[in-house]
């Protein structure tokens, strides 16, 4: 499963991309340094509620919508994780059932 | 406006209170010590992503569940401010009319 700071980090990312902002202008409209910011893209740092609101204000973006758009990341990610449990639990009942 | 980790904690203590869980049983089974998880509840501790997933593991929740709650408690916030500052910006039209 990856980690919920880990898709803050991607979500983060694509917003500032989808606008066309660098690392640098969000740095300076968040008041929060360069290379913070970069660890948090790559989802290397935990960032603060502070810090996130602050950059969702400098991305414009409503700080609710930021954990919506992780939800709705983590919501496909748990599926998966589900569907490769129940799959892996049939091919191992078939394999006991083709053993006895 | 309500730190984000407030009403991460406030989602968590809604969840672990529905299912008449103590706090210790959250402890035992998130394998996290109950002091910490009770500053997460009051908003003191901003939770790792790992710890989160932990706690919502252990109250039978999606983590992508809580997020969801979380982010629609701080839409409502954020709509609450959005009206306030549209409110005292129609007083300050109406103060500066007055006054001219």
């Amino acid at each position: 499963m990856t980690a919920m700071r880990q898709l803050v980090g991607e979500v983060l990312r694509a917003r500032r991309m989808s606008q066309g902002l660098t690392l640098r202008d969000v740095s300076g409209k968040a008041r929060v340094s360069l290379g913070y910011i970069s660890e948090v893209e790559r989802g290397q740092k935990e960032p603060s509620s502070e810090l996130l609101a602050a950059l969702a204000s400098a991305l414009d973006v409503p700080l609710s919508k930021v954990l919506l758009d992780v939800s709705s990341l983590l919501e496909v990610e748990e599926a998966a994780e589900a569907h490769i449990a129940s799959v892996s639990s049939i091919a191992r009942g078939a394999v006991s059932a083709s053993a006895a």
